[in-house]
């Protein structure tokens, strides 16, 4: 055994042991010591940097390092294995995700359709895309001495004869400008209101030269990845759109860990910070950059994301989220405002939160059954969100029932060894062919890129094609022998996708036993959890008539081979339908559309929900569906190995 | 001529040049360099050190520096001359305004009988004290698996069965804290709430334990002193009381100049700061510390302040106040809250400002209408506040009038060269024998204290009995002569009321011929605006009924002897009345009381307001005051010196 030192840039120190020739990164890992390492450890993103301060390591070089970088200590820890005691330095993580926030190329269509789908979908259900934020240019009378009404009287007089009598409020930010605006622009100003029916409030006054485009921001904030729009609240057009990684990520990389982390000293303050202000206002200032636009133009802000996500970005406690009864402070709220949080948009912007409905179902979930349209037609439909927790809801336009079930970080590439996220480099479809056992990929990136790991879709591929092949067995084991099949000290065996020289990193791309294991897990669950929902509600899945798709996994899956896994039912194919992330797509609508926020709220309370953990057959169910398919093959009536 | 050099501890400098002789505070004074004097350079309290730097200066010793002070270069600034070229720092005068803050002690009756008069005159008049702050003590059914609500909705349900259907707000802040006192408490909790016909807005959630008093701060920020007080909002009792110097006072004396410094780069926000950060702050922390009371527990806040002052507090451009038409940016608002401000209140207190109506005629004088009581006789009152400015508002319950009129600091003892605030060593009466001419006086401090300077009301005493002495003629020259008149090289007179040896300062506190011109100034302006508005309503001052006169000028003022120097008009001197500082007692009033506060806002909307400037017939006015009693000596019959 020898000592591992992992030293932080702010003085701290994490002591560990390892064996000789363990990884450096998984070493890191089960110390719970966070490494950025987006390629999960294919040596292929070079962004797990450490730098040795004493003893020595076994690495590999690689081209992310420079001669002049490794003569300075620096190494990939993924590329290193432990081969004395050694002390290095990790590089706060905070940095490294910033650096992997990304703006989206507006130009390419393909970044906007799912806007443009939930906007038709809405219409067509008869949602109004219609909210109640609205520019008026006012001309008040100019003072005289005659007429000596104070600023703020003079713009409400105005404002009053545009949009008869009401309630008019002014904020403090609003009155402060006032008399400035005013005197610059000769009295002749544009106001961004709120109006509802008792009710105005001044949101902003403008110069009537300024370009007054009133600002809106969705943001879907997943556990590991966070999404976000800004649009243009009067036409639904998006000005910029970004994604990032969450910054909680240090703390832990599931809701449970991030809660536990909340609750030591200070946690939750650190939890906030890591969200709001290392991950969320970097974000929006990036876009607004990209776009030319000011934050404080966003007047008003949606969110949607899990019930532990929403409550540790308003830095409430979430303690009470994870401990019977699970009750958690709000499903939905009208207390958040951006000054109360230190978002970076207009001060007076309101924050409304898509509506949770239990602990472990939360607004991503209601935001996406929105814009899955499911509550608008008479079939059975299921929607599925597969994130890092799996969440169903099974219902029509009378009824609809929700769970969730832990299904792990398997379908964005945890937990697998050469998983990764759908960025260049990721396997995302593959076939292979049952007599030379010879795969074939399509590769995410420009043409000639090398592969590099596995995405989701590229995971649920490799395992059908290698069943479907009788490669590997209904328990997920290798049942022949071949070039592309490896076997360790151990016996354990994999499938190489990609021999060192053929692949975009240091080592083999490959699946091994383990990987396939915790997969077969993962969409165990959710079958189970399919199958346990349905039976409840005395339903067999042959009668669902449509599926809808979420989360992560990307548009590359192919549903024929999710069914050949028994990770979905065996209904017919054009049943299927993936729809991207919905949880952002229904921020973008709840923002935008003030009948659409009120039906997502309507949706929420009249959902049912069903907690897996208390259903006795939950178990049972699981273990049968933890095989390829499933225990039960007449279940999949379809699915036969070549 | 030497060269005067000012430093100042963060670096900065000003020069200046000197003749000989010249005293170092007046060098000061001219050069606009604010030093800290509240004795207004008696050599009496010590205040205006300086620390020399290079060079020399004559300096008399004086009690206040230690001789190993005096080694290290301390100086008293009003006890040195110049004599060479000379380099001198200044402290930063905020932190010798902070040592001036006062804690009053409440066991003194008379720091409270104003308020209890307030409260005893306003319930006559059928306004009720209460307001819209409440607490109710809820038991919430704790959750359980068949009831998992969430808190908040827990909360307005278990609210709602105590107060009817209303919509029910929670801002952040009690969000934010609620799982967790909700847990700590087994779900019974205070609710600390302000509750509207339709509204419900909880401003608190505190456990059953705690002692929960609903505090409430009222605030008169003058020019030159900021007072305030700490009360239980359920109760009216008064829980601390403070007052402190105003810490814009080193950006001017008056609003004017204020506006001129706010003007300047970054202006608003310093003078924002010198009066929130530094004044109003700090005096909050030390009546809650004085009180053992949490600052957090003060939900309300009302301002009653001129209008350049509540402009300057709310960091709003004050600009076009003192320029044609003269239009503020609010008379009334309800934009303000304490997290706006960054007043170290309770984040969500609401701060209601008494309502100005007019660029000068400012909250100040409607809250001292307000506990004037002048809007609830069927007799003609004045009400005259004399501040920095002079302010008068004449009527009845049928009508009322205002205006203000520039007096200057002369009743505060500013512009007056012996002049002072009615502190220890004050004289703030006095009677002069005809024959002999030997003053007697009552001092301010305890018995044997000796008289160093004089206040307002000993100002008025000393003026009034030179002149019916005959010391002093109408014009205030002096035209006897004797032990106690002196004549400088130029043949001006002056009244020694204390020669060095019997004065508790370094040198004679005596009254000179420029002093008595400039109090003459000021209460000839007051004069003269009581005239012009009474004539304007065809009155005449015979007609007065009442006088109310409020202000810092202090309950010693001899009402008599106002008349006598023709400061106020020559009515029986039963009319008169101190009523103390309106502006304090009239806050307190709209805080504690919801009528008081609307009988406030009508009041001021039912106000005309005079603009004395425009009247030509008022400089004529004014002209004919600047006498003893005046140069129309019929409108003083009761006035014949002795």
């Amino acid at each position: 055994m020898f000592k591992v030192t992992f030293t932080f840039e702010d003085g701290t120190l994490v002591e560990s042991y390892a064996n000789e020739g363990e990884n450096l990164l998984e070493v890191a890992r089960k110390s719970n010591v966070v490494i950025d390492a987006p390629c999960s450890g294919n040596a292929s993103c070079g962004k797990c940097r450490v730098q040795l301060k004493d003893g020595v390591l076994d690495t590999k070089k690689t081209r992310h390092i420079t001669d002049e970088e490794f003569e300075k200590g620096w190494r990939l820890a993924c590329a290193s294995t432990v081969c004395a005691d050694v002390s290095v330095m990790v590089p706060d993580i905070a940095s490294a995700f910033r650096s992997r926030m990304k703006v989206a190329d507006l130009s390419s269509k393909e970044e906007l359709q799912i806007f443009e789908k939930t906007k038709a979908d809405l219409e067509e259900a008869g949602i109004a895309l219609r909210n109640s934020l609205d520019i008026v240019e006012v001309t008040l009378d100019a003072p005289t001495l005659d007429d000596t009404m104070p600023d703020n009287e003079r713009l409400m007089r105005a404002l009053r004869r545009y949009m008869n009598l009401k309630r008019v409020r002014l904020p403090y930010a609003v009155l402060k400008k006032l008399p400035d605006v005013l005197r610059e622009n000769d009295f002749a100003v544009k106001c961004v209101l709120r109006t509802t029916p008792n009710d105005m409030f001044v949101y902003d006054v403008l110069g009537m030269k300024e370009d007054a485009v009133i600002g809106g921001l969705a943001i879907d904030i997943g556990t590991t990845t966070v999404s976000a729009l800004i649009i243009n609240m009067e036409t639904g057009e998006i000005i910029a759109k970004g994604s990032a990684g969450n910054g909680q990520i240090r703390y832990g990389a599931d809701v449970i860990n991030r809660i536990i982390e909340s609750q030591k000293p200070g946690g939750r303050q650190r939890l906030q910070k890591a969200v709001i202000e290392e991950t969320i206002n970097p974000m929006i200032h990036e876009m607004c950059r990209s776009a030319n636009f000011s934050p404080d133009r966003i007047y008003r802000m949606c969110v949607a994301s899990n019930t532990t996500m929403n409550h540790l970005f308003a830095g409430i406690n979430a303690d009470p989220l994870r401990m019977e009864p699970y009750i958690p402070a709000f499903f939905k709220t009208n207390s958040l405002f951006a000054s109360d949080l230190g978002i970076d948009i207009n001060r007076d912007a309101h924050i409304i939160v898509a509506p949770n409905i239990g602990s472990y179902v939360g607004g991503d979930i209601t935001a996406g059954t929105l814009t899955s349209m499911i509550w608008n037609k008479p079939e059975f439909s299921l929607f599925i969100d597969l994130g890092t927790n799996g969440e169903l809801v099974f219902g029509n336009s009378d009824f609809m029932m929700s769970c969730a079930c832990s299904a792990g970080p398997a379908f964005e590439g945890g937990d697998i060894s050469c998983g990764m996220r759908a960025t260049d480099g990721a396997i995302e479809a593959c076939t292979i062919d049952k007599e030379t056992m010879e795969p074939s990929f399509k590769i995410v990136g420009e043409p000639g890129t090398k592969p590099i790991g596995l995405c989701g879709s590229g995971i649920i591929d490799v395992i059908s094609e290698l069943f479907m092949c009788g490669i590997i067995n209904p328990k997920g084991k290798f049942v022949r022998e071949g070039r592309r099949i490896k076997r360790d000290q151990y016996g354990m065996g994999s499938y190489v996708l990609a021999f060192e020289e053929e692949a975009g990193s240091v080592k083999d791309v490959e699946i091994t036993e383990v990987d396939i294991d915790n997969f077969i897990r993962a969409k165990g669950a959710i079958f189970s959890a399919i199958r346990t929902m349905m039976s409840s509600l005395d339903f067999d899945v042959s009668m669902i008539e449509n599926v809808y798709v979420a989360g992560g996994i990307g548009s590359g899956i192919n549903m024929q081979n999710a069914v050949n896994i028994g990770m979905f039912p065996d209904i017919p194919l054009e049943l299927f339908h993936y729809i991207g992330n919905s949880s952002l797509s229904g921020a973008y609508a709840m923002l935008l559309s003030t009948d659409a926020e009120r039906k997502t709220y309507d949706l929420a309370s009249n959902m049912t929900y069903m907690e897996l953990s208390t259903v006795p057959s939950y178990m049972d169910e699981f273990v049968g569906a933890c095989f390829l398919p499933h225990t039960d093959t007449s279940m999949f009536p379809s699915v036969s190995p070549r």
